[in-house]
């Protein structure tokens, strides 16, 4: 049986939330129809900047780049002008000796897809049953609202902390967190951080990184009639997908971390794209392969890289083919420190028990099945960041995303206590 | 031994040609230099008429087109407006009572592809070392040439010959045959007709047919850090491919005819074309296969089609996925017909006499691995047909495409001779 705990500000916070979700909703609202995708984030961001001002916050927003950003090993973007995508950093100051709190989440949001597999407008924002469609929605806008609900909340209830609440809406997290990287960069660290990213309320004290690779398998030309003069690179694709398969195999038995007890695969190898070939009766003299390599909360990213290449190199021994032509192996494009945080923090115990307060149950506690900018933070800000938000990943990335409103609001209650325990209660905020 | 064959024609034939080597060099450069590849045939197609009409024969240049064409069940290619791409027949009239040949070959070139590749320009026709470079070289303006020399050449030597003789200059072969089509559909046909494709002076009775499909491999979409939440299509494919080297593997095995003896696979089903998946770390929900479907020369297309559809409905045995999401499978783009000649066709013995007249030894009598227009007019036009021509198929349609010289004028000689034995000579024509 799980104890029902009782918090003496939870009343209060939960009768404040409840009075202003219409509002919340509609704040929502106009933050999901703001296309906040890559390279047009500055309208959405001017208008947290300025709520964030509204709110009496110390606002910080900026235009990233300089040659420390683009050229830190952390730092990866398709781009490096980011005019149009500013971070914005709002800082509630606490009173003094606390400890600090930074709530991170970013507004950049992936491409709407396909639009006809939406059933509305893909920034519709529209309200259904209680739950908010439109991209972004779930990733993680919804978790954004429920951070800065949630120092609303104590604001309107008159509460002053003791510690530092940073609230940073960042760019690029989609891209590989060079938002991030720049905020660290400009000096922003705390005490521990929280990423609301949709977690479905579990708690990730740990979470999965991740990186990008591209691999080329090599054929050799020839006419389709006369296949066998050739050597398909479509068939020794397959030779290689088979043997990325089985490394990933011998990784995940290497996990034995009971938070990853309840996946199938910790940390999976997924191959994502295929392309190769330019003529159905041409033999493929090349197939390029584009895929994810998830990275464990404890492993250096240098040692997984190095593991899947020792894995392409075995394949010589199996077939001489690729003593010939080697596979190439390239890491591009994105990539996901991962992060990690001791179950025995602190803040894990805080956040524990006002989920328990809140929800009346244990929380769920994992890890998470893929990365966040929390993994930065952690590793380079000495900030250790716990994943935890509103919102389900299955919905994330697809057509018809949403969120329900109602985790929403019970994650700004759950981060409202948070933020009263971990920053502590000033003097002259008690009522 | 080879018993060395003498023809009372074959020393002044030879000595023809050798006085026409350079004109012929030149000619041919000038033909390869046209970059006649698909929609751009007319500058070529014009020349080539003025030509045939130069030699006095009977030249026909149309523009194909028309209801009875487009929807013939034949008729397969990219386009349905043919105006920069006309057919040109000249006839070299006989003077009766002989048989009838057509000398058939295309001058559309596929593209040149990557002119990184190339040594020299793709459309140079630089003669090195006895080589003539540029696309179309091997496949197949040598071969023409070779055919129009031989006509050339005999009426140099004031030859007359009963039967008709057909120079056929087709566009469209590289997508299907339309062109040749549209000349059996004009009414032209005759007792037998050698197409000079590369065979590298090879005697190709049987041509295997082919035929382009398109497979759509279903999976469901997951994000790449939970991809044991989708199916990979990328990893359904793989099944397909092997059950479709598998279906290979069984229609191979029936392939009993001598012909295909030195061919290690005879009919090959060649999958040239992957692709699938748009992102890293998402599960590809789609795979597209592109391939090359080979037809024994003695089949049905229909009937290889239902072994193929047969062979992907049975995919659902072996994993349940494919009883739920079929693979889906469409035959699309360029068709060739098969054709097969018997080894006991008249024309069959003339060939290879006048090739071992000419070279001193028995030629290679094998089976085609690919299919040329020789199956239309085989099918369709009543018009026995058999490929022999100047050139390697090893080059064509790859980067550097070059044809011997000496080729062509060999395989000149030997369709002089044949052309005499077949058509028969006029008397008004002996000397």
């Amino acid at each position: 049986m799980t104890e029902q705990l009782i918090h003496p500000w939870q009343e209060r916070i939960r009768a404040q939330i409840a009075q202003e979700r219409g509002a919340t909703v509609t704040l929502l609202q106009e933050w999901v129809r703001e296309r906040s995708v890559q390279g047009e984030e500055r309208s959405i961001q001017e208008k947290i900047a300025a709520h964030l001002t509204a709110m009496g916050l110390e606002v910080d927003m900026w235009v990233m780049g300089g040659e420390e950003l683009l050229n830190h090993p952390y730092f990866v973007s398709p781009r490096d002008d980011f005019a149009q995508s500013p971070n914005v950093v709002g800082i509630w100051k606490g009173t003094g000796g606390g400890r600090s709190m930074i709530l991170n989440g970013h507004v950049d949001v992936v491409p709407a897809g396909d639009e006809k597999q939406w059933e509305a407008s893909p920034f519709s924002g529209a309200v259904i049953d209680g739950k908010l469609y439109g991209r972004g929605a779930t990733d993680m806008k919804g978790g954004n609202m429920a951070a800065m609900l949630a120092i609303e909340t104590l604001q309107a209830l008159g509460v002053r902390l003791k510690g530092d609440v940073i609230f940073q809406s960042v760019v690029e997290e989609e891209s590989g967190g060079a938002g991030t990287l720049s905020t660290i960069l400009r000096g922003y660290r705390a005490d521990a951080a929280i990423v609301p990213e949709p977690t479905n309320l579990k708690i990730f004290p740990k979470q999965q990184g991740s990186m990008w690779f591209r691999l080329r398998v090599k054929g050799r030309s020839a006419h389709g009639g006369t296949r066998y003069e050739g050597v398909s690179a479509i068939e020794k694709s397959m030779i290689v997908v088979k043997a990325i398969g089985e490394l990933e195999k011998r990784r995940n038995e290497r996990i034995t971390d009971p938070l990853y007890e309840k996946l199938p695969i910790p940390i999976p190898i997924n191959i994502g794209v295929i392309e190769g070939g330019k003529w159905p009766s041409s033999v493929a003299d090349l197939v390029t392969l584009e895929g994810r390599m998830g990275v464990a909360p404890g492993e250096e990213m240098e040692s997984a890289k190095a593991e899947m290449e020792t894995a392409l190199l075995q394949l010589a021994e199996q077939d001489p083919w690729f003593a010939e032509q080697p596979v190439e192996l390239e890491w591009y494009g994105a990539r996901w420190v991962p992060g990690e945080v001791s179950e025995e923090h602190p803040l894990m115990e805080l956040l524990t028990d006002a989920y328990r307060t809140v929800c009346g149950t244990d929380p769920i506690i994992e890890a998470s099945p893929w990365g966040t900018d929390g993994g930065l933070l952690t590793k380079l800000a000495d900030t250790p960041a716990i994943v935890f938000g509103p919102g389900v990943t299955q919905v994330a990335h697809y057509p018809n995303e949403y969120i329900e409103l109602e985790a929403i609001f019970q994650c700004a209650e759950i981060l409202a206590l948070t933020l009263i325990e971990w920053c502590g209660l000033s003097e002259e905020g008690e009522q």
